[in-house]
């Protein structure tokens, strides 16, 4: 019987929408380069592309935008909730308790057709970014933006958090941020969101059980520890702590989080568009402290551990730069992976087995029954 | 590299909390079979064991029973979402919704300690069953009935359900019912509760996981799939009608709900119990007709496929004569699976790797970008 705890080389799925060549570093979606895609997709390309398994048209690119801008508005229930949830709920908490109320009132409902599931895709791909744009003007007591139609997934998230219209630039570097983040193979949340899916349960109980993996500081929360410990060393005095406080953690035995990679063994190459664009940020900004720290991180990290940062690293830096709060980090990259997300859940149902694995007993023998008077 | 679609035979995680041995038909829940606890443990005394592995004492027994009985009401924040939910979500998307919200006024909040883990799971257990009566309760427009800190989670349950005392008899049953749904090893609601709690996302998170993967028909949508066809049959004429129904349906190669397993090749060793039970249901009652019309089913399924009935089978019966509506079977599934949920989430934290599998490509090869007017 095979066996691997974490399951690690253990294929669980076949997929057509990426693939990942770990000791050369590269990463495909649908065939496409990952690096090929940085420089030249849009978000929307992308949605596409994992949806349809080919780059859209000009039509149908444009089709699918019309269907996003219209789909950005939550249903009356949901945003009934949210006020409540702003209030109460972390932001990876609310995004799953709303996400997961969202089914409610599809106007899909419980039709789970391809071509329905296609629809309640593209919705929540609209969706997500207003959840957690709503939230947090909710938190702010500021007046909510509402979504713009005419602008991109990226141009509008930054307007409906913001309310300020993105300059290009910063536009065009958050647009790329969500393309580098939309999908990659079996990761955890995707995984869980195909594990989910098999049972055939709905694509919005798949979608909530895959924010809510992706909580976790091993997976999605990672890029958000990133920035506080970029917060601790501007704390203890800057780029000149930065060495010292990485040597200080990795002497103790602490893992320092954005590198390693299960999969990747050289530099991820997600993580070379979005150092690319920190530094970018950093001129352009005149704000070179996130940046100049980093790359110390970077180069202590690997003279003592040889590890590569990867796609949360800098990440961290770049969103710091686009002044998206740092708890909402995890958020932004469910609001790119939804893509992914969708069209695994899609692709599981087209072909579905359930998957239901073994287990290696490891507690007492058979025993037998004691009264309680005997315990 | 090791394969598997659907991960059968696949050793996915160490459990000390249940094993099966699918050739002999039988099941141990921490060393005890499952027939001896069927035949003598409570509910309580499951829930104890799977989260101590080992039995109660009458003092522990006594401080879970006092832990469970004061933990049942659902926090201020979710008593107000409910009405809401019950007026717009269907019952397992209500559990899923209520699950995450519960975790933003957790008493524990974000503590991760062992002891606040194990806290929030015995909360958990304890509001389950509150969640699922309330809710029916609200969408029916009757007055809520609190929880009685003085019953057991089975008499308990009824109790908030009916506004009426269960007899000793029906509550027992009941009991045993969940008993045997408590724990199964690497069952997929199980196995996406762990592939989430593997990131190190919170308990909560896990649970809604659970309950998305639960809500599939393919998995514990499959009890009330048996219902509707005992319904359907009922509608044809009852028992006379039965067999027909079902050569039908299999000559039309249709899955009959309640039939085969991927882990027994015999009989469900916890059907044994639920038939034995729906039949004492049905003499006592005077209506026998969900257990003859069963009876028929099950012989036809052995005669044409072969197929043995599995754990859903006979709960359909005996959920029916216990009078809880059709649509709340797979939330009561829940309300006793959240024991073993519980319990698996924290072996998984006890010693944990990220679950992260592999994937085999099938997509197109890598090929080169085409700008959108070459398309």
């Amino acid at each position: 019987m095979a066996t691997g705890k974490g399951l690690e080389g253990v294929v669980a799925a076949e997929t057509a929408l990426s693939d990942i060549d770990g000791k050369s570093g590269r990463l495909w979606y649908v065939g496409y380069d990952i690096h090929d895609l940085a420089r030249n997709a849009t978000f929307e390309e992308v949605i596409y592309l994992l949806h349809h398994l080919e780059l859209p048209d000009e039509s149908a690119l444009s089709d699918l935008r019309d269907q996003l801008g219209g789909e950005r508005e939550p249903n009356g229930f949901v945003r009934e909730l949210l006020p409540t949830l702003a209030e109460n709920a972390a932001p990876m908490s609310m995004l799953r308790t709303a996400v997961s109320a969202s089914s409610a009132k599809d106007p899909d409902g419980w039709d789970t057709s391809e071509e329905a599931n296609y629809r309640k895709a593209i919705r929540l791909c609209a969706v997500f970014p207003t959840l957690v744009a709503y939230y947090d003007r909710l938190r702010k007591e500021l007046p909510l933006v509402p979504p713009d139609p005419t602008l991109s997934q990226a141009a509008n998230f930054l307007w409906m958090l913001k309310g300020d219209k993105a300059d290009d630039d910063s536009a065009h570097i958050f647009d790329v941020c969500l393309t580098l983040h939309a999908d990659h193979t079996m990761n955890a949340s995707t995984f869980a969101a195909r594990v989910c899916a098999a049972t055939l349960s709905d694509i919005h109980s798949a979608m909530a059980a895959a924010v809510a993996a992706l909580k976790g500081p091993l997976h999605g929360g990672a890029n958000e520890a990133v920035m506080r410990m970029l917060k601790e060393i501007k704390a203890q005095g800057g780029a000149p702590a930065a060495e010292s406080y990485i040597k200080e953690r990795l002497a103790a035995k602490q893992k320092i989080m954005g590198f390693g990679h299960r999969v990747y063994k050289t530099e991820d190459p997600r993580a070379t568009h979005l150092r690319r664009m920190a530094k970018d940020l950093a001129e352009k900004t005149g704000d070179g402290s996130n940046y100049e720290i980093s790359e110390i991180i970077e180069r202590t990290v690997m003279d003592e551990k040889g590890l590569y940062p990867n796609v949360d690293f800098y990440a961290a830096s770049v969103y710091g730069y686009l002044q998206i709060p740092t708890d909402l980090f995890t958020p932004v990259f469910a609001c790119s992976r939804v893509a992914g997300w969708t069209a695994h859940v899609r692709e599981q149902y087209a072909d579905n087995r359930l998957i239901r694995p073994d287990h290696a007993y490891i507690g007492p023998p058979a025993r037998d029954w004691k009264p309680i008077t005997d315990r």
